[in-house]
Protein backbone atom coordinates (compact mmCIF):
# COMPACT_ATOMS: atom_id res chain seq x y z
CA UNK A 1 0.00 0.00 0.00
CA UNK A 2 0.86 3.57 -0.52
CA UNK A 3 0.24 6.19 1.75
CA UNK A 4 0.17 9.81 1.39
CA UNK A 5 2.77 11.97 3.98
CA UNK A 6 2.46 14.14 6.22
CA UNK A 7 6.27 15.83 7.72
CA UNK A 8 5.43 18.93 9.46
CA UNK A 9 3.83 19.64 13.13
CA UNK A 10 2.40 22.89 11.26
CA UNK A 11 0.29 20.89 8.63
CA UNK A 12 -3.23 21.41 8.89
CA UNK A 13 -4.59 18.27 9.25
CA UNK A 14 -2.25 17.56 12.56
CA UNK A 15 -3.36 20.54 14.07
CA UNK A 16 -7.14 19.94 13.66
CA UNK A 17 -6.50 16.40 15.37
CA UNK A 18 -4.81 18.27 18.13
CA UNK A 19 -7.74 20.58 18.57
CA UNK A 20 -10.06 17.49 18.26
CA UNK A 21 -8.58 15.74 21.00
CA UNK A 22 -8.28 18.82 23.37
CA UNK A 23 -11.32 20.22 22.70
CA UNK A 24 -14.73 19.47 23.27
CA UNK A 25 -16.53 22.25 21.88
CA UNK A 26 -14.63 21.72 18.54
CA UNK A 27 -15.83 18.00 18.79
CA UNK A 28 -19.21 19.00 18.53
CA UNK A 29 -19.04 21.68 15.84
CA UNK A 30 -16.78 19.50 13.78
CA UNK A 31 -19.18 16.05 15.14
CA UNK A 32 -15.67 14.22 15.03
CA UNK A 33 -13.01 12.89 17.58
CA UNK A 34 -9.53 11.77 18.05
CA UNK A 35 -8.19 8.59 19.56
CA UNK A 36 -4.71 7.29 19.75
CA UNK A 37 -3.33 3.41 19.98
CA UNK A 38 -3.59 0.27 18.36
CA UNK A 39 -6.38 -1.54 20.08
CA UNK A 40 -9.14 1.50 20.27
CA UNK A 41 -8.26 2.15 16.58
CA UNK A 42 -8.60 -1.28 15.84
CA UNK A 43 -12.09 -0.96 18.00
CA UNK A 44 -13.30 2.35 16.23
CA UNK A 45 -12.81 0.47 13.04
CA UNK A 46 -15.35 -2.50 14.01
CA UNK A 47 -17.80 -0.04 15.63
CA UNK A 48 -20.47 1.84 13.28
CA UNK A 49 -18.28 5.14 13.94
CA UNK A 50 -17.22 6.59 10.65
CA UNK A 51 -13.43 6.21 9.99
CA UNK A 52 -12.17 9.63 8.75
CA UNK A 53 -8.33 9.69 8.79
CA UNK A 54 -5.88 7.19 10.36
CA UNK A 55 -2.34 8.72 11.07
CA UNK A 56 0.70 6.20 11.69
CA UNK A 57 4.90 6.22 12.10
CA UNK A 58 6.44 3.96 9.67
CA UNK A 59 7.49 1.89 12.79
CA UNK A 60 3.97 1.75 13.68
CA UNK A 61 3.89 0.48 10.12
CA UNK A 62 6.46 -2.26 10.30
CA UNK A 63 4.96 -3.42 13.92
CA UNK A 64 1.65 -3.49 13.49
CA UNK A 65 1.30 -3.87 9.43
CA UNK A 66 -1.64 -5.78 8.73
CA UNK A 67 -3.72 -4.50 11.71
CA UNK A 68 -3.21 -0.81 10.05
CA UNK A 69 -3.28 -1.93 6.44
CA UNK A 70 -6.41 -3.21 7.74
CA UNK A 71 -7.63 0.24 9.46
CA UNK A 72 -7.00 1.75 6.53
CA UNK A 73 -8.92 0.06 4.35
CA UNK A 74 -11.80 1.57 6.20
CA UNK A 75 -10.73 5.38 6.37
CA UNK A 76 -11.50 8.07 4.02
CA UNK A 77 -7.72 9.13 4.43
CA UNK A 78 -4.67 7.35 5.57
CA UNK A 79 -1.25 9.15 6.73
CA UNK A 80 2.16 8.38 7.26
CA UNK A 81 3.16 10.76 9.63
CA UNK A 82 6.77 11.81 11.57
CA UNK A 83 7.85 11.09 14.93
CA UNK A 84 7.60 14.80 15.54
CA UNK A 85 4.12 14.85 14.47
CA UNK A 86 3.23 11.26 16.60
CA UNK A 87 4.79 13.35 19.34
CA UNK A 88 2.25 16.28 18.86
CA UNK A 89 -0.30 14.11 18.78
CA UNK A 90 0.13 11.88 21.72
CA UNK A 91 -0.68 12.27 25.30
CA UNK A 92 1.72 9.74 26.32
CA UNK A 93 5.25 9.47 26.83
CA UNK A 94 5.27 6.31 25.43
CA UNK A 95 2.72 6.66 21.80
CA UNK A 96 2.47 3.54 19.75
CA UNK A 97 1.73 6.25 16.53
CA UNK A 98 -1.46 4.80 15.54
CA UNK A 99 -4.11 7.57 16.01
CA UNK A 100 -7.68 8.25 14.24
CA UNK A 101 -10.18 10.74 13.93
CA UNK A 102 -13.70 9.25 13.87
CA UNK A 103 -16.82 10.79 13.28
CA UNK A 104 -19.35 10.74 16.11
CA UNK A 105 -21.55 7.23 15.86
CA UNK A 106 -24.92 7.53 16.42
CA UNK A 107 -26.06 7.10 20.08
CA UNK A 108 -29.33 5.82 20.99
CA UNK A 109 -32.45 7.65 21.68
CA UNK A 110 -34.66 6.98 24.77
CA UNK A 111 -37.17 5.12 23.08
CA UNK A 112 -34.82 2.15 22.42
CA UNK A 113 -34.22 2.07 25.93
CA UNK A 114 -35.96 -1.92 27.04
CA UNK A 115 -37.86 -1.49 30.24
CA UNK A 116 -37.25 -5.12 30.99
CA UNK A 117 -33.36 -4.60 30.66
CA UNK A 118 -30.72 -3.26 32.85
CA UNK A 119 -29.32 0.29 32.53
CA UNK A 120 -27.17 2.80 34.68
CA UNK A 121 -27.21 6.32 34.81
CA UNK A 122 -24.28 8.79 35.19
CA UNK A 123 -25.85 12.20 36.55
CA UNK A 124 -22.65 15.14 36.31
CA UNK A 125 -19.95 12.65 36.65
CA UNK A 126 -16.97 15.14 35.89
CA UNK A 127 -13.54 12.65 35.63
CA UNK A 128 -13.33 11.18 31.79
CA UNK A 129 -11.41 8.21 33.68
CA UNK A 130 -14.08 7.90 35.74
CA UNK A 131 -16.65 7.66 32.93
CA UNK A 132 -14.48 5.69 30.85
CA UNK A 133 -14.01 3.32 33.79
CA UNK A 134 -17.71 2.44 34.41
CA UNK A 135 -18.61 2.05 30.99
CA UNK A 136 -16.04 -0.46 30.68
CA UNK A 137 -17.52 -2.23 33.57
CA UNK A 138 -21.16 -1.92 32.47
CA UNK A 139 -20.30 -3.74 28.94
CA UNK A 140 -18.36 -6.63 31.15
CA UNK A 141 -21.12 -7.38 32.88
CA UNK A 142 -23.69 -6.97 30.60
CA UNK A 143 -25.57 -4.08 31.17
CA UNK A 144 -27.95 -2.60 28.46
CA UNK A 145 -26.91 0.58 28.60
CA UNK A 146 -25.70 4.11 30.37
CA UNK A 147 -27.95 7.19 30.18
CA UNK A 148 -25.81 10.38 30.79
CA UNK A 149 -27.19 13.25 32.32
CA UNK A 150 -24.52 16.03 32.93
CA UNK A 151 -21.44 14.33 32.24
CA UNK A 152 -18.07 15.35 31.16
CA UNK A 153 -17.96 14.20 27.36
CA UNK A 154 -17.28 10.87 26.23
CA UNK A 155 -15.84 11.65 23.20
CA UNK A 156 -12.52 12.90 25.53
CA UNK A 157 -9.61 10.76 24.64
CA UNK A 158 -8.83 10.13 28.04
CA UNK A 159 -12.65 8.73 28.73
CA UNK A 160 -12.47 6.41 25.78
CA UNK A 161 -8.87 5.32 26.70
CA UNK A 162 -10.13 4.31 29.88
CA UNK A 163 -13.41 2.97 28.55
CA UNK A 164 -10.64 0.37 26.32
CA UNK A 165 -13.65 0.66 23.10
CA UNK A 166 -16.73 -0.05 25.47
CA UNK A 167 -18.24 3.49 24.58
CA UNK A 168 -17.88 2.44 20.90
CA UNK A 169 -20.37 -0.60 21.70
CA UNK A 170 -22.25 0.25 24.63
CA UNK A 171 -25.58 1.44 24.05
CA UNK A 172 -25.47 5.55 25.48
CA UNK A 173 -28.55 7.68 25.65
CA UNK A 174 -28.03 11.24 26.28
CA UNK A 175 -30.68 13.06 28.01
CA UNK A 176 -30.75 16.73 29.34
CA UNK A 177 -33.91 16.18 31.28
CA UNK A 178 -32.67 12.77 33.59
CA UNK A 179 -36.10 13.60 35.96
CA UNK A 180 -38.49 13.56 33.01
CA UNK A 181 -37.06 9.94 31.75
CA UNK A 182 -37.09 8.65 34.89
CA UNK A 183 -40.75 9.83 35.39
CA UNK A 184 -41.29 7.96 32.48
CA UNK A 185 -39.37 4.64 32.73
CA UNK A 186 -41.34 4.50 36.39
CA UNK A 187 -44.56 4.79 34.38
CA UNK A 188 -43.41 2.03 32.60
CA UNK A 189 -42.87 0.02 35.73
CA UNK A 190 -38.96 0.37 35.79
CA UNK A 191 -37.24 0.10 39.38
CA UNK A 192 -35.22 3.09 38.83
CA UNK A 193 -32.46 3.45 42.20
CA UNK A 194 -29.77 6.17 43.45
CA UNK A 195 -27.20 5.21 45.34
CA UNK A 196 -26.55 6.84 48.82
CA UNK A 197 -23.91 6.75 51.59
CA UNK A 198 -26.47 7.00 53.91
CA UNK A 199 -26.38 3.46 55.82
CA UNK A 200 -30.40 4.11 56.51
CA UNK A 201 -31.09 3.13 53.11
CA UNK A 202 -32.23 -0.27 51.90
CA UNK A 203 -28.96 -2.72 51.24
CA UNK A 204 -28.27 -3.32 47.73
CA UNK A 205 -28.12 -6.94 48.17
CA UNK A 206 -31.60 -6.26 49.52
CA UNK A 207 -33.67 -4.58 47.10
CA UNK A 208 -35.85 -6.79 44.06
CA UNK A 209 -33.80 -6.28 41.07
CA UNK A 210 -35.56 -8.83 39.12
CA UNK A 211 -37.79 -6.40 36.69
CA UNK A 212 -35.78 -3.67 34.44
CA UNK A 213 -33.83 -1.71 37.00
CA UNK A 214 -32.27 1.89 36.26
CA UNK A 215 -29.82 3.05 38.57
CA UNK A 216 -28.80 6.16 38.91
CA UNK A 217 -25.11 6.93 40.04
CA UNK A 218 -23.85 10.97 40.97
CA UNK A 219 -21.61 13.18 40.98
CA UNK A 220 -17.81 11.77 42.84
CA UNK A 221 -18.14 14.59 45.07
CA UNK A 222 -22.02 15.59 45.53
CA UNK A 223 -23.61 12.27 44.83
CA UNK A 224 -26.77 12.34 43.05
CA UNK A 225 -28.67 15.75 43.16
CA UNK A 226 -31.72 15.99 45.23
CA UNK A 227 -34.03 16.12 42.40
CA UNK A 228 -33.42 13.20 41.09
CA UNK A 229 -32.65 11.27 44.97
CA UNK A 230 -36.66 12.56 45.10
CA UNK A 231 -37.96 10.51 42.07
CA UNK A 232 -35.92 6.99 43.23
CA UNK A 233 -35.57 4.01 45.31
CA UNK A 234 -32.49 4.42 47.71
CA UNK A 235 -30.14 1.94 47.74
CA UNK A 236 -27.13 1.81 50.04
CA UNK A 237 -23.49 -0.27 50.01
CA UNK A 238 -23.05 -1.64 53.12
CA UNK A 239 -19.81 -0.75 54.36
CA UNK A 240 -17.55 -1.67 57.15
CA UNK A 241 -14.67 0.67 56.84
CA UNK A 242 -14.35 4.56 56.02
CA UNK A 243 -17.25 5.49 53.84
CA UNK A 244 -15.44 7.49 51.65
CA UNK A 245 -13.12 5.12 50.83
CA UNK A 246 -15.22 3.54 47.87
CA UNK A 247 -14.89 6.01 44.63
CA UNK A 248 -17.41 6.61 42.39
CA UNK A 249 -16.41 3.60 39.72
CA UNK A 250 -15.98 1.38 42.29
CA UNK A 251 -19.61 2.14 44.05
CA UNK A 252 -20.89 2.12 40.64
CA UNK A 253 -19.41 -1.36 39.53
CA UNK A 254 -20.76 -3.00 42.71
CA UNK A 255 -24.21 -1.45 42.22
CA UNK A 256 -23.80 -3.41 38.65
CA UNK A 257 -22.58 -6.58 39.73
CA UNK A 258 -25.94 -6.71 42.28
CA UNK A 259 -27.64 -5.54 39.25
CA UNK A 260 -26.66 -8.50 37.05
CA UNK A 261 -25.88 -11.11 39.32
CA UNK B 1 3.95 29.69 65.14
CA UNK B 2 6.86 30.54 63.09
CA UNK B 3 8.83 28.47 60.97
CA UNK B 4 12.02 27.85 59.32
CA UNK B 5 11.67 28.91 55.08
CA UNK B 6 13.01 27.37 52.55
CA UNK B 7 13.22 29.54 49.10
CA UNK B 8 15.42 28.23 46.97
CA UNK B 9 14.84 25.07 44.67
CA UNK B 10 18.13 23.63 45.70
CA UNK B 11 18.35 23.14 49.26
CA UNK B 12 19.35 19.90 50.09
CA UNK B 13 15.97 19.33 52.16
CA UNK B 14 13.76 20.10 48.79
CA UNK B 15 16.51 17.81 46.50
CA UNK B 16 16.22 15.28 49.36
CA UNK B 17 12.05 15.59 49.20
CA UNK B 18 12.23 15.03 45.65
CA UNK B 19 14.12 12.41 45.46
CA UNK B 20 11.86 10.22 48.19
CA UNK B 21 9.45 10.53 46.00
CA UNK B 22 11.04 9.76 42.38
CA UNK B 23 13.06 7.08 43.60
CA UNK B 24 11.99 3.39 45.31
CA UNK B 25 15.36 2.35 46.30
CA UNK B 26 16.48 5.56 48.25
CA UNK B 27 13.11 5.40 49.90
CA UNK B 28 14.03 2.16 51.16
CA UNK B 29 17.80 3.68 51.87
CA UNK B 30 16.24 6.47 53.80
CA UNK B 31 13.20 3.87 55.28
CA UNK B 32 11.07 7.12 54.91
CA UNK B 33 8.60 8.41 52.03
CA UNK B 34 6.83 11.36 50.59
CA UNK B 35 3.40 12.50 50.06
CA UNK B 36 1.53 15.33 48.65
CA UNK B 37 -1.46 16.97 49.42
CA UNK B 38 -3.16 17.94 52.57
CA UNK B 39 -5.88 15.20 53.31
CA UNK B 40 -3.16 12.48 52.49
CA UNK B 41 -0.98 14.55 55.36
CA UNK B 42 -3.28 14.75 57.56
CA UNK B 43 -4.51 11.01 57.46
CA UNK B 44 -0.33 10.72 57.65
CA UNK B 45 -0.40 12.56 60.92
CA UNK B 46 -3.11 10.77 62.28
CA UNK B 47 -1.47 7.07 61.26
CA UNK B 48 1.33 5.29 63.05
CA UNK B 49 3.76 6.40 60.82
CA UNK B 50 6.37 8.94 62.44
CA UNK B 51 6.01 12.47 60.84
CA UNK B 52 9.36 14.02 59.70
CA UNK B 53 9.27 16.90 57.62
CA UNK B 54 6.53 19.18 57.09
CA UNK B 55 6.42 21.60 53.48
CA UNK B 56 4.19 23.91 53.07
CA UNK B 57 3.85 27.42 50.90
CA UNK B 58 2.39 30.72 52.53
CA UNK B 59 -0.99 30.32 50.72
CA UNK B 60 -1.61 26.59 51.87
CA UNK B 61 -0.57 28.58 55.75
CA UNK B 62 -3.31 30.82 54.73
CA UNK B 63 -5.95 28.49 53.46
CA UNK B 64 -5.33 25.38 56.01
CA UNK B 65 -3.84 27.42 58.91
CA UNK B 66 -5.26 24.51 61.30
CA UNK B 67 -4.52 21.50 59.97
CA UNK B 68 -1.14 22.79 59.29
CA UNK B 69 -0.46 23.64 62.79
CA UNK B 70 -1.64 20.12 63.51
CA UNK B 71 0.32 18.35 61.46
CA UNK B 72 3.21 20.58 62.12
CA UNK B 73 3.05 19.97 65.97
CA UNK B 74 3.43 16.17 64.96
CA UNK B 75 6.49 16.96 62.66
CA UNK B 76 10.21 16.83 63.50
CA UNK B 77 10.60 19.54 61.20
CA UNK B 78 8.26 22.15 59.83
CA UNK B 79 9.68 24.45 56.48
CA UNK B 80 7.18 27.47 55.27
CA UNK B 81 9.12 26.88 51.49
CA UNK B 82 8.16 29.21 48.55
CA UNK B 83 5.98 28.60 45.65
CA UNK B 84 8.96 27.32 43.08
CA UNK B 85 9.74 25.13 45.69
CA UNK B 86 6.49 23.74 45.72
CA UNK B 87 6.25 23.89 42.58
CA UNK B 88 9.26 21.83 42.31
CA UNK B 89 8.07 18.90 45.21
CA UNK B 90 4.65 19.04 43.47
CA UNK B 91 3.43 15.94 41.06
CA UNK B 92 0.30 17.86 39.95
CA UNK B 93 -0.30 21.13 38.57
CA UNK B 94 -2.49 22.66 40.99
CA UNK B 95 -0.68 22.24 44.22
CA UNK B 96 -1.93 22.49 47.62
CA UNK B 97 1.51 23.32 48.42
CA UNK B 98 0.94 20.73 51.88
CA UNK B 99 4.02 18.22 51.95
CA UNK B 100 5.07 15.67 54.00
CA UNK B 101 8.27 13.58 54.68
CA UNK B 102 7.05 10.09 56.89
CA UNK B 103 9.12 7.03 58.15
CA UNK B 104 7.98 3.49 56.82
CA UNK B 105 5.40 2.69 59.18
CA UNK B 106 6.29 -1.03 60.51
CA UNK B 107 4.08 -3.51 58.31
CA UNK B 108 2.76 -6.47 60.01
CA UNK B 109 3.81 -10.00 60.43
CA UNK B 110 2.79 -12.59 58.78
CA UNK B 111 2.00 -14.14 62.17
CA UNK B 112 -0.69 -11.27 62.54
CA UNK B 113 -2.94 -13.02 60.28
CA UNK B 114 -6.64 -14.21 61.90
CA UNK B 115 -7.08 -17.39 60.15
CA UNK B 116 -10.51 -16.54 60.88
CA UNK B 117 -10.33 -12.90 58.56
CA UNK B 118 -10.47 -12.01 55.17
CA UNK B 119 -7.68 -11.22 53.67
CA UNK B 120 -6.86 -10.26 49.73
CA UNK B 121 -3.81 -10.88 48.34
CA UNK B 122 -1.42 -9.01 45.22
CA UNK B 123 0.70 -10.96 43.05
CA UNK B 124 2.91 -9.06 40.86
CA UNK B 125 0.22 -5.62 40.66
CA UNK B 126 2.33 -3.22 38.65
CA UNK B 127 0.39 -0.22 38.66
CA UNK B 128 0.83 1.89 41.45
CA UNK B 129 -2.62 3.76 41.10
CA UNK B 130 -4.19 0.12 40.71
CA UNK B 131 -2.62 -0.86 44.07
CA UNK B 132 -3.25 2.03 45.56
CA UNK B 133 -7.62 1.26 44.61
CA UNK B 134 -7.38 -2.38 45.55
CA UNK B 135 -6.76 -0.89 49.14
CA UNK B 136 -8.57 1.77 49.09
CA UNK B 137 -11.54 -0.60 48.20
CA UNK B 138 -10.20 -2.96 50.87
CA UNK B 139 -10.75 -0.57 53.57
CA UNK B 140 -13.88 0.63 52.44
CA UNK B 141 -15.29 -2.89 52.53
CA UNK B 142 -13.79 -4.11 55.55
CA UNK B 143 -11.18 -6.26 54.30
CA UNK B 144 -8.89 -7.42 57.47
CA UNK B 145 -5.53 -6.96 55.29
CA UNK B 146 -3.61 -6.99 52.24
CA UNK B 147 -0.82 -9.37 51.53
CA UNK B 148 1.87 -7.92 48.58
CA UNK B 149 4.44 -10.16 46.61
CA UNK B 150 6.48 -8.65 44.18
CA UNK B 151 4.22 -5.86 43.88
CA UNK B 152 4.85 -1.84 42.83
CA UNK B 153 6.28 -0.01 46.15
CA UNK B 154 3.27 0.84 48.49
CA UNK B 155 5.32 3.71 48.83
CA UNK B 156 5.38 5.24 45.61
CA UNK B 157 3.31 8.94 45.61
CA UNK B 158 1.26 7.59 43.15
CA UNK B 159 -0.02 4.17 45.15
CA UNK B 160 -0.55 6.42 48.23
CA UNK B 161 -2.63 9.29 46.44
CA UNK B 162 -4.76 6.73 44.99
CA UNK B 163 -5.41 4.57 48.47
CA UNK B 164 -6.07 8.06 49.89
CA UNK B 165 -4.92 6.92 52.64
CA UNK B 166 -5.87 3.25 53.33
CA UNK B 167 -2.40 2.23 53.24
CA UNK B 168 -1.68 4.29 56.07
CA UNK B 169 -4.48 2.36 57.62
CA UNK B 170 -5.02 -0.92 56.57
CA UNK B 171 -2.64 -3.94 57.54
CA UNK B 172 -0.13 -4.66 55.07
CA UNK B 173 1.50 -7.71 55.26
CA UNK B 174 5.02 -7.92 52.92
CA UNK B 175 5.97 -11.10 51.44
CA UNK B 176 9.05 -12.93 49.13
CA UNK B 177 7.58 -16.38 49.28
CA UNK B 178 3.59 -16.84 48.55
CA UNK B 179 3.31 -20.17 47.96
CA UNK B 180 4.57 -20.53 51.38
CA UNK B 181 3.21 -18.47 52.77
CA UNK B 182 -0.90 -19.67 51.31
CA UNK B 183 0.54 -23.78 52.51
CA UNK B 184 0.55 -22.19 55.92
CA UNK B 185 -2.57 -20.63 55.90
CA UNK B 186 -3.99 -23.55 53.70
CA UNK B 187 -3.05 -26.07 56.86
CA UNK B 188 -4.58 -23.70 59.22
CA UNK B 189 -7.97 -24.33 57.63
CA UNK B 190 -8.01 -21.17 55.52
CA UNK B 191 -9.73 -20.92 52.13
CA UNK B 192 -7.07 -19.47 49.24
CA UNK B 193 -8.87 -18.71 45.94
CA UNK B 194 -7.18 -17.69 42.74
CA UNK B 195 -9.38 -15.72 40.36
CA UNK B 196 -9.01 -17.07 36.60
CA UNK B 197 -11.27 -15.78 33.59
CA UNK B 198 -11.49 -19.48 33.02
CA UNK B 199 -15.37 -19.90 32.71
CA UNK B 200 -14.75 -23.95 33.62
CA UNK B 201 -13.99 -22.38 37.26
CA UNK B 202 -16.46 -22.34 39.71
CA UNK B 203 -18.60 -18.55 39.99
CA UNK B 204 -17.47 -16.23 42.86
CA UNK B 205 -20.87 -16.26 43.71
CA UNK B 206 -21.07 -20.12 44.72
CA UNK B 207 -18.27 -20.44 46.90
CA UNK B 208 -18.18 -21.10 50.37
CA UNK B 209 -16.63 -17.84 52.13
CA UNK B 210 -17.84 -18.32 55.76
CA UNK B 211 -15.14 -18.92 57.28
CA UNK B 212 -11.24 -17.32 57.17
CA UNK B 213 -10.44 -16.09 53.19
CA UNK B 214 -7.37 -15.51 51.15
CA UNK B 215 -8.52 -13.95 47.75
CA UNK B 216 -5.37 -13.53 45.42
CA UNK B 217 -5.06 -11.07 42.87
CA UNK B 218 -2.52 -11.48 39.63
CA UNK B 219 -0.40 -9.82 37.98
CA UNK B 220 -3.05 -6.49 35.49
CA UNK B 221 -1.67 -8.16 32.04
CA UNK B 222 -0.76 -12.15 32.92
CA UNK B 223 -3.24 -12.73 35.97
CA UNK B 224 -2.11 -15.16 38.64
CA UNK B 225 0.71 -16.94 38.39
CA UNK B 226 0.95 -20.78 37.40
CA UNK B 227 2.82 -21.68 41.11
CA UNK B 228 0.63 -20.24 42.97
CA UNK B 229 -2.55 -20.95 40.49
CA UNK B 230 -1.73 -24.62 41.83
CA UNK B 231 -2.17 -23.98 45.08
CA UNK B 232 -5.39 -22.32 45.08
CA UNK B 233 -9.16 -23.34 44.47
CA UNK B 234 -10.21 -21.59 41.63
CA UNK B 235 -12.82 -19.20 41.49
CA UNK B 236 -14.41 -16.90 38.15
CA UNK B 237 -16.48 -13.77 37.85
CA UNK B 238 -19.54 -14.56 35.72
CA UNK B 239 -19.22 -12.03 32.88
CA UNK B 240 -21.29 -11.33 30.03
CA UNK B 241 -19.85 -9.09 28.08
CA UNK B 242 -16.53 -8.86 26.83
CA UNK B 243 -14.15 -10.22 29.66
CA UNK B 244 -11.30 -8.26 29.07
CA UNK B 245 -13.23 -5.39 30.08
CA UNK B 246 -12.64 -5.47 33.49
CA UNK B 247 -9.66 -4.61 34.79
CA UNK B 248 -7.84 -6.24 37.94
CA UNK B 249 -8.94 -3.55 40.22
CA UNK B 250 -12.34 -3.79 39.38
CA UNK B 251 -12.22 -7.15 39.65
CA UNK B 252 -10.59 -7.18 42.74
CA UNK B 253 -13.63 -4.90 44.11
CA UNK B 254 -16.13 -7.60 43.01
CA UNK B 255 -14.20 -10.56 44.72
CA UNK B 256 -13.69 -8.49 47.99
CA UNK B 257 -17.39 -7.61 47.88
CA UNK B 258 -18.47 -11.50 47.80
CA UNK B 259 -16.20 -12.25 50.80
CA UNK B 260 -17.40 -9.78 53.14
CA UNK B 261 -21.58 -10.26 51.51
Amino acid sequence: MRFLTIDSVNNEKIKHAVKLSSNAKYRRECGAFFLEGLRLCRDAAESAADIITLFFTEDAYEKYTHDIERIAGKAETAYLISAACANKLSDTKTSQGVFLICGFPLLADESEIDTNGKYIALESIQDPSNLGAVCRTAEALGIDGAVLCGCCDVFNPKAQRSAMGSLLRLKIIKTDDLSSLILKLKDRSMTVLATTPDSRAKSVTEIDMTGGVLAVIGNEGNGVSQEIFDLCDLVTIPMKGRAESLNASMAAALVMWEMMR
